[in-house]
């Protein structure tokens, strides 16, 4: 992420959640969040919040192909063609989030964490991040962070919940 | 918890994690998570360990009493005759979310994590948490933490993973 000096300590996401949770309820928002390498912990930030029920509808943690089927509607073809790190598949997730709850404002994650599941072209670091409001278009980027597992992951948060602050706004 | 001294820092919530990973791996488990009120905190805790998409199917966090119908497929009717938090809708959550997965063991947590949401006959601190195999009968257990929204959750998630460890041995 280039020069950008980022704060990802607890305290800062925490932050951000409580900025994301005043915003979100004080503009009559929903969230759900389609977690894959995240695993939960955007969710589990979000609710940290005391009264998150207010503004937090739910959290799909859809971690093996068959789950991004079900519970997020990506296609199978997707998958395979694109695989689960990849533009087409996180923005299928953030619209089939929207699709199957009754949130209006959607974040999805997709990425290789790590250690394992690299490659030469996605390699470990590289992760996928959607935003989307219901009526709105989904805005996906890519990011390549450095680290181990949990700053992989740990990144991947801060950088969906900046951009969900930036959607509740 | 009477007088049982119980460790539930970050890395005991680790070492448990790590635990039900190897036993599932091992005895062939794919696990499913559906949470309430610790919020995506159980599946973040089991998706920290390296490889855990082996053994971890998905995780779906149920805030809303929508949220449950849609996902966990608790029926309406128990949650208004016996509330969200309560032993009917704790196993209808676990039972809903091997019904609506591939996995084969599922934990489900349903609780008051305040400060509020609290009442007389289920004060704060209040947590139903239950646990199935795919072909097993259910098993519920209420707990009554003390402490704060954060303490409240984090002895959830150790009670959570504590089960779902005997379980998978």
């Amino acid at each position: 992420m280039g020069a950008m000096i980022e704060d990802t300590s607890d305290s800062a996401l925490q932050r951000l959640a409580q900025q994301i949770g005043e915003s979100a309820r004080l503009n009559h928002h929903m969230l759900v969040t389609a977690e894959s390498c995240t695993g939960g912990w955007i969710a589990k930030t979000l609710t940290d919040i005391a009264g998150s029920s207010a503004w937090f509808e739910c959290g799909l943690v859809a971690y093996s192909y068959e789950a991004k089927q079900a519970l997020l509607s990506v296609r199978p073809q997707t998958l395979e063609q694109f695989g689960a790190v990849s533009r087409e598949t996180v923005i299928e997730m953030v619209s089939g989030a929207l699709a199957n709850t009754g949130a209006t404002i959607a974040v999805a994650v997709t990425g290789i964490a790590g250690p394992g599941g690299g490659t030469d072209d996605k390699p470990v670091g590289t992760v996928w991040i959607a935003w989307k409001r219901r009526n709105g278009y989904p805005r996906a980027e890519v990011f390549h962070f450095d680290g181990d597992r949990e700053a992989v992951r740990r990144h991947s948060v801060a950088a969906a919940l900046r951009g969900m602050q930036a959607l509740t706004a």
